[in-house]
């Protein structure tokens, strides 16, 4: 299995820029599974309802159009965050597609700082999708901080996390290492690059997208400040069992009538 | 308040030389909270439940006599490990005393490895000890690879937590930047040295004990071979409050109705 991420430096308000840049990246790349970065053709730093709201897509917008042409590209699955209206509420989603049209669609559940004067937090479940052999959980960003949610995903059977990141805080990257250790996972976590000064509010996006291995070893680490796109071959088997010795199983080891 | 840990490289099965290496290390030093390794008295590497046993106390024995006379000149709080027999089951087990006596007792609920041939899992609920304003939650090793351990114990209401050791995987010192991030609370692993070798088991304890900022800072890092002993000050108001920017509460922010 391939999988990989591509690192970008999104425009702000430039959808058809930041499509047209990630098309230049690309070139005759094939993967199994390719994670692009949350709101990766919006950007991030907004400044109103109003303006979050004309960026607003459903999954049968530009968005999904441009990720189901790019899947027909590396013939499989691309995750990538956007903007998503539905019933008049606004969510920061990320769009799972195949070349062949819309696999799910996860909303963020945990939102960070003024995201949560823009958006609706997640109100779907936490779901597992299937492509070819491999289970792609999705979380996007902030989520990460959670560690029920990759928990939760894991438990769902997840061989992989895909992880669409907007990063503005230094930990997750490392702490990637850990969820992906405490729950024997893959995780794929693709961040975007550059800074947005928008009104009060100036961003410096942290770049170092990361694949991770779920013993704890980093297999890509990209720069800080450059779009960048890479791409490992991984093994499936080693996820499946969840023992890490001959006395320890992660999941059967939990002592849950002790957890809140 | 004056937190910290001794590491030490007990001997095997000799409890009175353990004993006296811990007091020739504490000298005069004071102390609101003082961690000590897991097993810190009679060693790790056991060969049979017979030895298990002929090494085990109750919380009227000789190790608990020797830890209230620590405490006694510390002024504060000692957790240590120790083997506990108790209606005829063994389980390691860490006592948190003070000069006054016995303040509570912890089962350890994750077993590593041939651990589970030797002690039950825990059959205690995990508990919060109080002690002048400290909130202290007590963990040991292995535990901290199950995110829901120090969850809970932040969720009842941890300021700090007290975490004896003997690691022989690499990971925890890590890793507990990440849990200390995700709870906002202190912890502090008092970690062995040295090697056991018995019977089919070779094992190097890691050593590089540990005090870890809520705010994912490292406050003190051992040597990796060495007995060494550390304490620093920390403030407890930066951990009651757990907001962490204007917007988000980390508990708060739990979506608890999706998380398994």
């Amino acid at each position: 299995m391939r999988v990989g991420y591509i690192q970008t430096s999104p425009v702000f308000g430039e959808k058809e820029k930041n499509f047209e840049n990630i098309d230049k990246i690309i070139s005759k790349n094939k993967a199994d599974i390719l994670v692009l970065p949350e709101l990766f053709a919006t950007g991030y730093t907004f400044s109103s309802k109003n303006e979050v709201n004309s960026l607003s897509e459903n999954l049968e917008g530009k968005t999904a159009k441009f990720l189901i042409n790019l899947a027909k590209k590396t013939k499989g699955l691309i995750i990538g965050g956007y903007v998503e209206k539905s019933k008049n509420k606004l969510y920061n989603s990320a769009m799972i597609v195949s070349q062949k049209g819309i696999l799910g669609n996860y909303r963020k559940l945990h939102l960070y700082y003024k995201e949560k004067l823009w958006f609706s937090p997640g109100d779907l479940p936490l779901q597992v999708y299937k492509f070819k052999e491999i289970n792609i959980g999705v979380m996007i960003c902030f989520d990460w901080f959670f560690p029920e949610t990759t928990r939760t995903l894991a438990l769902l059977g997840a061989d992989i996390i895909a992880h669409p990141a907007n990063l503005v805080l230094p930990y997750c990257q490392n702490a990637m290492v850990t969820r992906c250790l405490e729950n024997k996972v893959y995780a794929v976590t693709s961040n975007r690059v550059g800074s947005e000064k928008r009104g009060e509010d100036n961003f410096q996006f942290t770049g170092k997208s990361q694949i991770t291995s779920y013993n704890g070893d980093i297999l890509s680490s990209a720069p800080i400040e450059e779009p960048f796109i890479d791409l490992v071959d991984i093994e499936l088997e080693n996820v499946r069992d969840k023992s890490i010795n001959a006395y320890n199983h992660i999941f059967k080891d939990r002592q849950i009538q002790f957890y809140f």
